[in-house]
């Protein structure tokens, strides 16, 4: 899927989009750390794995940064010619998945730390979401590599029922803990999951690309814009509104 | 608009004005954050923003520069000679449009933190800079990557729309929040107001250049040395005023 | 035993698994000096070592996956491939041992370290097992070197001795010592020492390959595979289960 | 004034020196940062702003080292050879100014701001030794990059000017305000602008070696070893005297 | 001295030695660093002098791990084959000069610093070994990059007057201020001033090797080695047991 050659605007449009989330990352996560002192005690541990895994993604983007970067070559003066697959060097899509399996049941935890349920709940929360995070991701990664649509019909059917049992819980089984949650935290809380929504939908979307016949260099610049976008929501923006929920109940904890 | 070719000295004056500006944002965030304990923790929001936003600059300039480095290219022995413009490697300037979308609504946020106003007060000031900032930056983006002035000029015209909302924000409504503010702090805040206004002016003058004819290695030189220096006022320098307004505001409240 | 040639996918699982283990040591560094404050200052000897063990395993790998990428390149376009091995670059295994010379014992100080047991037991059993580690590592170096398979099943005996008596003080003489350990806390230690020695057993396995006859490109890929699962167990897992323990018992003296 | 050549013993003499520059800069920022607790509040600016100037010049001593490391190479096995200017990279002295216009001023801060003067004479002084600072370097410049010996002296004695007067204001003024310090504390001062005197005196010099006809490769080794030299006395050696007279007085202050 | 080619096997001995002190050096810096709370204030100088000597010794190692990697290569696929010295590029042994210099007198006031000796004889032994531990490093360094025998064995000589006077301040001199400290801590420094004892004869005799007529790869790889363990004890190891001197002091003073 990867296209044979890019002209310099696409190059330049996936360049400056993978950077720009390595800064909004890093700089999340430095940020994160600085204002732990902020909250109440009890609200560090989601604030503390918020910046963990945003740190973690910095990481990523700068590999699939450099991979990128050696990946493209041209040999145009100033750059400015087409840019075509270079000897030798290939532009590794599988940090993807390494990343998704460490953040993406990180990122369900934190959530669920911040609400500062009852440890019972909590437990039996994280039991049913980590599980179904990690088996979403491990059945989606043979189909990515397959190189049939079938394989990838295949997996990535199984890989959606984890998805939709984590939507499940989340939108349905969390919901009837909240109530003894403050509105205003709760309306966030609400602005969360619609954010998670939204965002988490990307990836399979991204999947399906190839077996509905979208591909060519555009679709693929358009998929790392749309991969960037997705994951500065996913972690940067996502962790800044844990942080207002723990400022919020740090603020009604301790007015 | 990048040019051809430079002679030493304006390869020089360029290189030693993009490590200056790296020096300056790095030192500045690091300076920041080992101060933070020394203002009282309602003003450290306001600090470790500030502290990000620096942060942002130099891993931006520290592209820039690398970018610049590579993108010019001499044989003469001890680079003594004139640099052209290298092979297969462009000067990006898209990383500044990247900087800006995410540090010029932070430096609004800044602003109005440090003021410590009342929370409904600062809620609506926010609503109103933050998208604006953020409008202003996507509208100029393609207009800087256009190629006609005609293209440029409609938008800019668009992008200072917004530009000319925020200076009335800044200038007129918040004028009206600060009466509750010691005399000191206004002072402080009527400069922290000019140096925004002085330094900002500099990123529309540089986009109109082309539209004004103004071209060649010199005008290029002289733009980058004056993004440099606004980017040092605009980011470092004003984060320096905003401490000092902290610090007399920590005072104040807490002699 | 390094394979002359890999696949493209070989060796992008390969580059993948030394990826993972980066991140995953680094991150799980990182957490636990974050999470420091939220055990009690004497659980906290603990803590720091556990993150120095993960920081150091970060190093070593860091410098593996350097030596990976040098060592085996292509000259195929886009890297889709045979990778054969580098000119002038070798893959440099000894850094493993380099890494357990220094981070095997001090796996053991942590696990006696968090129990925090009366200082003279502590020392009895840190006496016994910080020895039997070095011992171990040092007598396996020689076999792991030695081109014969008898050197190799000589030494491999040699440093099972020690590995053994590990094993014994661990899972005897230390079980005398958890009486007065709360419940939970002989709960999570059970898992720990499962852990420890599930994960620990891969090492010996990997060294007996080549005497089992085992070689090739697939079993040196499961082979790294193996190495790089056991270490995020062996370090990173483990890591969190120490704190758990610590905050346990954190709790347990303080609730 | 660069040397066209350089033997291995001089290439080997400025390689150590810069090397040692950054070592002694570096170390010395981290040292000032973690004895930042050791310090009563009020001196913690002084160190801070220590702590600041040596990492700007750990910063530009790694820029120079780089710098200086392409700008000489040789093809004579082991090094052992000539080193010649290499083509297309430049040894740049421009960092220096660049180094100086930030530090220069902010070591008469760090200066000031350790005497915890009363408000106003503290602000006087400054409002006399940050501007003369910076006219300093700035007159400096030019006739640094001049090729004419007219020129340099014209520049020289410009900037000689600010020199004196800060020379005037340290060990003139700056006295009368100097009574109400503890006696260990003048003394220390006094070394202090004595190591001030001794080191910035290198500044001028160096500057003067050309109109004074020294030149060739010996020369110019002798002006970066001496460079190196000052650069560790005016700043590290300088700031760890500035923390043993916060030590001092804050031991005066709470004994 | 440096060998005109290394086999593959000592080409990694050498290699892997040097990274498991980078590894050694780094992490024990941080180890301490983040310990600093576990001992009382007045005990946390001593500390922090360990970090700042085992930091820079890391800083040191890593460069010259960088040089000799750069200063010995071969072209035998995967690297096994004879590494031969490179062209234009020399292995640097100037850094350990530039490493001692800094390091070694702090290594002696690390070890005064602990003590928490009176004010009084902390000054007097300190003005004695700082100035004797520089003498002796600056008078070896001609010594060392001497070509003749009969140099080296001059400088050698006058280098080992103030070594001596060094042990016998420590061993005679320091002894009397001791009989104040626990007994405890009194069998810790004897134990220091065995391993100072044991590890730093490793320096001197390492430099009479050419004059012993010691020479040729094996006996290169050999000195290599024995620096690279003697900078681990002199440095790490030796700061470990000022930690365990510190909390043994700090329990003493506040039980
Ligand atoms: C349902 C589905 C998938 C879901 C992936 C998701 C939901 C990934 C989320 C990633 C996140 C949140 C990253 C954050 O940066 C796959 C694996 C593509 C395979 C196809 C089916
Ligand atoms: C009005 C206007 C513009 C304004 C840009 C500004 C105001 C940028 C500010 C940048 C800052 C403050 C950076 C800090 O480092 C554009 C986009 C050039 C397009 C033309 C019209
Ligand atoms: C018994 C035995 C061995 C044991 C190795 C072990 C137990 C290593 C543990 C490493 C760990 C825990 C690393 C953590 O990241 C050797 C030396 C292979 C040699 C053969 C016999
Ligand atoms: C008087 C004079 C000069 C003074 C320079 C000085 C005083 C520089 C100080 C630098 C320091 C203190 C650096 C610290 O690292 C110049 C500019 C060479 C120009 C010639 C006249
Ligand atoms: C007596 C003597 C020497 C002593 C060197 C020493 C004692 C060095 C200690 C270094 C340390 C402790 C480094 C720590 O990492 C020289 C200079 C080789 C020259 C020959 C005579
Ligand atoms: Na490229
Ligand atoms: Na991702
Ligand atoms: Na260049
Ligand atoms: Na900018
Ligand atoms: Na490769
Ligand atoms: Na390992
Ligand atoms: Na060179
Ligand atoms: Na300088
Ligand atoms: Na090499
Ligand atoms: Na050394």
């Amino acid at each position: 899927m990867i296209p044979d050659s890019l002209t310099q605007a696409q190059f330049d449009t996936v360049y400056n989009s993978l950077s720009l989330v390595i800064a909004s990352q890093l700089f999340t996560a430095i940020f994160l750390i600085l204002a732990l002192p902020r909250v109440l005690p009890r609200y560090r541990q989601a604030m503390v794995i918020a910046a963990v895994v945003c740190g973690i993604a910095a990481y990523h983007y700068f590999r699939i940064f450099d991979s990128f970067k050696g990946a493209f070559v041209t040999d145009a003066v100033g750059g400015r010619g087409t840019y075509t697959q270079a000897e030798g060097v290939s532009f590794n899509e599988g940090y993807r998945y390494v990343d998704w399996l460490l953040t993406v049941p990180l990122l369900l935890v934190e959530l669920i730390a911040v609400l500062a349920l009852a440890r019972r709940v909590q437990a039996s929360l994280l039991r049913k979401l980590i599980p179904a995070a990690t088996l979403m991701i491990v059945l989606g990664y043979p189909g990515e590599i397959s190189s049939t649509d079938g394989a990838r019909v295949l997996w990535g059917v199984l890989s959606t029922i984890p998805f939709l049992f984590i939507l499940y819980v989340l939108f349905v089984e969390l919901t009837r803990s909240l109530d003894r949650q403050p509105v205003a935290v709760r309306a966030l809380i609400s602005r969360l999951r619609i954010l998670l929504l939204a965002s988490w939908l990307v990836y399979p979307l991204a999947y399906a690309l190839p077996v509905l016949g979208i591909s060519g260099a555009d679709a693929w610049v358009l998929k790392q814009g749309g991969y960037s976008l997705a994951d500065i929501a996913a972690k940067a923006v996502y962790a800044l509104i844990i942080y207002r929920i723990a400022r919020l109940k740090s603020y009604e904890d301790d007015p």
